[in-house]
């Protein structure tokens, strides 16, 4: 525990220096601005224990992360007919790519590209409004993460509704292969507001603790459907570098483009790394560096 | 040990009862009169324990199971410098598509689709006569089978050789865009040979051992590299169904048309298993549904 | 011309006994009710002759035929800056793929596949209001019909509204390549109303005698650039089936899912042919065959 | 007709001063030598009539424009039922695609891009040998030029042997997909030959009387046969810039690598040019340029 939290700063202190951090996602006019030299790392283990370093207390925009969060949601309320809307298989395509789509009839490959977490959204929509909707996420983060001081953040919501166009093609085209089953702009208000909640590393470790399958995290989802999101996250969670996050860290993860990554630990811990920087792939330079670090030094690999 | 071997004979018991058994492959004439109704598994613990049940010392041709051991050969000899020729990432296409080549510039996503493993196999045959580069792969095999009695059904090979004209496309692409360093009838040559090694459900198990890192087994690679073609194993075992293998075992694998899978439990066991008819994806369809009946009763998965 | 009389009566009875009639299109509620038995066929000759058959003073929607016009009205407005915003390539896919889009960087490859006729509309709009462009779209078809009695059909336009999800998606996709200058919901309010522009095949042979280049016919563009848009239609003017049509017909034309056509034969006629049944590629089913009957009885090929 | 000459003069001078001449095709080793600076220019009328300038005596590789010549054979030979091996649409891809292959099952898209054009010579083998069927090319090339002196040139056949490697793969797919009836290295050396048959300008012009339908020229093919042969060489002529040149030029054409382009005047005349430089779609430079200054000039578009 102080190995580990000594082995968090160096981390932290090692990424403070990096000379190439990356470039900020600058396709949300609001997320643009962010200062790129910001860096924060928190783990939370299995036994309740809770380390971290860093700016470790600053929020940030969860962004795609909030998939994992709306699967768990959806896999609770429909369970496997689901899968009938969108399917399991990594893209190998860019993560906002429409041309799948068209190929394959309107069934995204999976639940974390943005095909695939729109049509989860359009399906959590189902009988609600889509403020009751966001309610019941915000709920189930603050219960995830014990943490009432969980918000979303209105001007980035707004941001991406106004910039949003790739989304709104992609949604139009889900609506004209049958699946999508709400207007496009009220599926899309959700999904902008749900990937426009703010969290802070400790508040998303905390959160991830559900998916590491330990006895003391609340207990939101049956063990099977954690180890299955797990797996989606392994095989899909880092767009097209998901094959390449597999092979260095060897763990599930998901990342977003405000430059955070949940990656678990199964039985053992959560971790949440943000760094605003992204790489080629979309996903935070630095923030994969810095698990790819801490997994290697604490022998955390899937794979032995 | 007692209750493992009982839980295969159960399961070989439902495969034998098993009414769909997918469809035998029918491009590889030598393989196409292969009896549907055999079935075979055989599992090697960590502490050398082994156990089967089935056919399982029946030969079948190894075909991309094959392409496993040949990477473990390559990164062996050439160490990370193999991955200027081939990509990491899943393929979200059919396993032989030329689709992806064209528009990569010839550098194939992975080692497991087919295009990647004739680059795998053209980097091996570097300073080294076809006959030689077979002579080391058959030496690989045995000692990792700890079996001298493994050899090439040169029928099978031949078979390949006349009609495989969509890997001959392939290879002909990857000599356009300068990555094949060898004629293409040279590495198919090569490559159709080792495809058509045959091995039985107890050797292939036993050869698997290595990728376990469990301390008996045969140290034939780094621990790092083993970890990394497990993941690798992970996210691109299995064609374009890999997500859905991972989503419903939770394990490394890697299958071939012949009907085989080797199946690793990182730390605990190797598994092979083998059916000739496959499903949709390619993959054996009574041996994918075996191997997840044995990870969910052994409780093994790497997600928890 | 008694001869071309006679002969267009001979073609419409032909038709009128034609057991496979194609399929009336029914992605357009208001379109799917029309009745198939209808054919209808009118040519104007260079030296204002008029000959006609079948049902020529029923109105039809001109749909897709209306974008020769709006390009006629851009290139005379905009000149040759359009073509930055827009190729001239065939483009060897369906009418409304988006596949090219998001390949080709928003440039839509042709002005008469979807997108590229939604970049044209969107450039008339320019200084604009939609209703403006719409007064200027009915004085354009008016003026080349010589036939104040031309109107939009409000119902048609709204039904494309409320089920034109592909176009929404298209329009969506240019806007995120920056190659659509107005809110995606004005434009196609506008193009869908340009297409649901409805006329009697006598009107719409009248209103392509300027693309012939006769000196009798209203100069609405300069003779370059009528050869220029000819040249299109032959190229690009039946969506995936624009070769087919030239190895058949060997004249320049552009058809709707209305089932209307216009042809042209330069210097010598304009001719209009309609019927609602569309073939495969979506091209009037008996129009097209009409078509090629006219053409071959009266020697009418560009090709000698 | 002093006139016409004068114009072929003024053509070829400001030809000679161009500065930008475009780049030599150099995957063609033997061809990749060719002095840039040249450039011819030929026309033979209905009547009979011959005008040359430039460097039209100097012989030159023909490449695809050897694909006008194999497909008026093949037509000769086995009649409609061609087409059920090749379409007629225009690919909308670049020439050497074998993505569209892949797409389509195996039926390339036109005559003129290679792979169909391996399938047509393929059809031509039917029965022969492939010397016997480069007799009957050649008899047919010198029939249509009206002159013996025409050859094949051996070192640049051999040497498209050695480095076509993307036409191998594309004859692979062809075969995969039961398109081809003879083994790949038969047909490749058969069209290897054939596009490396040497002409000059004045003999291409010659050769291409015949698809002008002008009663003086030699009588090879139905009226309309060569008036769809025609209607190809406008939409798929020139590769993926085949709907540019139609705009441009408004005459169907087909072009080769070697720097030549045949263009036909239906009825009218027959212009062959060459340059060595290619522009970015893979056609000659100067002799796009060229064609157009001509046409211009002389008022032939097929559109008026």
């Amino acid at each position: 525990m102080a190995d580990l939290q000594a082995r968090l700063e160096a981390i932290a202190a090692e990424m403070a220096a990096a000379p190439d951090r990356g470039r900020v996602a600058d396709y949300i006019p609001e997320l643009a601005c962010i200062d790129p030299d910001q860096f924060a790392i928190a783990v939370c283990l299995a036994d309740g224990t809770e380390c971290a370093a860093g700016d470790a207390d600053t929020r940030f925009s969860i962004q795609s992360v909030s998939k994992v969060f709306t699967l768990a949601m959806a896999l609770g309320r429909l369970g496997d007919q689901l899968w009938s809307r969108v399917g399991r298989e990594p893209s190998g395509l860019a993560f906002n790519s429409i041309l799948q789509l068209e190929h394959e009839r309107g069934i995204p490959r999976n639940p974390f590209i943005n095909a695939g977490a729109i049509v989860v959204t359009d399906a959590l929509l189902s009988g609600h409004a889509p403020r009751e909707f966001l309610g019941e996420y915000l709920r189930f983060l603050r219960l995830a993460a014990d943490d009432e001081d969980i918000h979303v953040n209105e001007a980035v919501a707004r941001s991406e509704t106004e910039t949003g166009h790739r989304n709104f093609a992609l949604a139009y085209e889900l609506r004209a292969h049958d699946n999508l089953h709400h207007p496009p702009d009220h599926v899309l208000g959700a999904y902008f507001h749900q990937c426009a909640a703010e969290m802070t590393c400790r508040q998303l470790a905390r959160a991830g603790r559900f998916l590491m399958g330990a006895a003391a995290a609340p207990r939101l989802l049956s063990p099977a459907r954690i180890r299955r999101i797990n797996a989606l996250m392994m095989t899909c969670g880092h767009y097209d570098g998901s094959g390449d996050f597999a092979f260095r860290v060897g763990l599930p993860g998901k990342s977003g483009v405000g430059g955070g990554i949940l990656v678990i630990v199964p039985e053992r811990a959560a971790i949440a790394v943000w760094s605003p920087g992204l790489n080629a792939q979309g996903n935070s330079q630095l923030g994969t560096l810095a698990i790819e670090r801490l997994a290697r030094a604490q022998h955390w690999s899937v794979f032995g």
